[in-house]
């Protein structure tokens, strides 16, 4: 006889795209605690006979074997940053909109809301479709669902194209720009500062670091028709032993943030080349994603959509798509500003326009 | 009957200054602990018959009352920095030089043991003395013992010359610098780093703050005869949200050490002229101290000690004698460099020295 555990939370995926994205902000899943929700979203899909299922990890995959010529990977995380007293979630209206408040409603259970409840219904699509449920977006990149699949289960991402259900208010946002960040030290030697010609001051010596930043122009550059905004930035600085001793390091974290037509070669040599004369540290880097929106597939879905497309500019897992060779954009309900806000609340209007949207495309024979 | 607490730490105060000096080192008193040092030398002075003795907390005033037409305040404090794992004391040996290592012995037992010695021994000095042995040295000016003692019993300090046992090397160290503390704050506006555009870089905008800084010629000045180095410093400084954020604001602590000729206005003028333009909040300020070694005590003092005088760089406590009137000088064993430092060490022959030296002036008639 089998074990059945009846405090399961069910998922009901007949329900609207709304009141799925409520049943899926109350099951709780911060980064690390995805197993009931993953565990949910499986048996929710119990009957959705044209899926074939896998599970790895706490993702999930479900996937169409149809034999179209297209195959198009739709993908959201399921986890969420921290909660902060935001679930159970509540609706609110405020000046005449209506929203789903809570930890997770924009990032992006919302997004994950209307995927879910298209792969159970859209049994006949125009293409095959690759679902992806995964976990552990939100934290550090090593453990990142999408990182282990495309380590263990390369096939996975084999598409035309890729839809990553991130917030984008609604709107289309495609590719995202690269991420580098380093650290800029300068050096110099501890003394007490009642004698500080003893020594020398190393904060003194980053005046010519944040000038240089203060100074710098950044680029706006086109990529396949979108204009990406670069950005070259202090984003920490410090320095300081003791406030009576002449500091002997002082360190500035910058943050470059660059168009997805530089490779990380390219990226890191512009930082070092900005920097020269100084110990550069490149601690971090991700390249970006070209949008790919010239792809055939690409326009038939702006079009089916009836968005005009954005430049994305910070950096998500559509980049991950983008290494694939896969064209990827991110279009999903939700302001992006308020992601990781206490405040996160979602406009229904929104997730009701993307289910439309997404509809629209797939379902058209 | 008196109840005799046999567990109290006996100073012996016919040892030699050397071992005196030992035996107060032994005697842990990390500021606010203090009693038990402050118990054992009242203890010590009790057969001192020419001293009229003064407990104030821990604190002690011991004093002659000869009718001299002159009175010379001799002090030191009896606290130390925290103890780690350097006391007990022990006598080293290095490259021929024989110390005696641990915490407390440069700053400022030695200079104690020599005084308390003296002041036991001395019953018929050339000038009326009044010794200060006092608490709370190291930690908040507000605790200070001399602090208290200004402030409760200032007919205490109505003296011709001070003489502050604080290590000098065995030198004259005269007057001190005032010091200054401000903060030079910028201010912007955060925004995503993918969005620098959107905000303003508070720390972009130190860039000028640090460049005065790096180009600052400090003065040196001359003061009744000895030459007072200035600096102006950054010590600190911090800002940054987080990894991704542009930052809203980047705080600078300076450190301005100015000369004994500069009051309070005058520094505080020069430092908010200096950063003109930008937010400037003065958190610290204490004025430093003329050498006054044009008194005839003081030309006494030094051609019996036959020192060279040198101007203290460091503020100390002088500072609280020059503010009523009174010169004072810094002349004490051991190296101020190696003061809280965990290898803190004083040559026994600069024990020895300053003991010759005070007696040499005070004994003779």
């Amino acid at each position: 006889m089998p074990i059945v555990d009846s405090s399961l939370p069910v998922l009901d995926l007949s329900a609207t795209s709304i009141d799925l994205t409520r049943q899926l902000c109350d099951i709780e899943s911060v980064s690390g605690d995805e197993a009931t929700i993953a565990d949910a979203i499986m048996v929710s899909l119990a009957d959705a006979h044209h899926l074939e299922i896998i599970r790895d990890g706490d993702a999930i995959v479900a996937r169409t074997n149809l034999g179209r010529d297209k195959r198009v990977v739709i993908a959201g995380h399921i986890d969420t940053v921290p909660i902060n007293n935001n679930v159970p979630t509540r609706y609110e209206s405020i000046d005449g909109v209506d929203f789903l408040w809570g930890r997770g409603t924009v990032d992006m259970k919302a997004g994950v809301a209307v995927q879910l409840k298209l792969a159970a219904e859209l049994a006949d699509p125009r293409v095959d479709i690759t679902w992806m449920w995964y976990d552990h977006e939100e934290v550090d990149s090593d453990l990142n669902g999408l990182t282990r699949l495309a380590r263990t289960r390369p096939d996975f991402f084999a598409a035309d194209f890729a839809i990553l259900g991130e917030p984008s208010n609604g709107t289309v946002e495609g590719g995202c720009n690269g991420t580098l960040r380093a650290i800029v030290r300068t050096r110099g030697a501890r003394a007490h500062s009642a004698r500080s010609w003893v020594g020398e001051n190393a904060i003194h010596k980053a005046a010519p670091v944040l000038a240089r930043l203060a100074a710098y122009v950044p680029a706006a550059i086109d990529v396949d028709g979108l204009v990406y905004r670069e950005g070259l930035n202090a984003v920490s600085i410090a320095g300081g032993v003791a406030s009576n001793v002449i500091p002997d390091l002082c360190e500035i974290v910058v943050n470059y943030r660059f168009a997805p037509s530089r490779d990380a070669a390219e990226a890191e040599r512009h930082v070092r080349d900005f920097f020269e004369g100084f110990e550069v540290d490149v601690v971090d880097l991700a390249v970006g994603a070209r949008p790919g929106l010239d792809a055939p597939l690409a326009r038939e879905f702006l079009a089916a959509v009836g968005a005009e497309p954005r430049p994305k500019y910070g950096w998500t897992d559509v980049a991950r798509f983008s290494a694939f060779g896969v064209p990827a954009v991110n279009y999903g309900p939700g302001d992006p500003q308020l992601a990781h806000h206490d405040e996160e609340r979602v406009p229904l209007a929104q997730i009701d326009a993307v289910e439309q949207g997404l509809r629209a495309w797939l379902a058209s024979r």
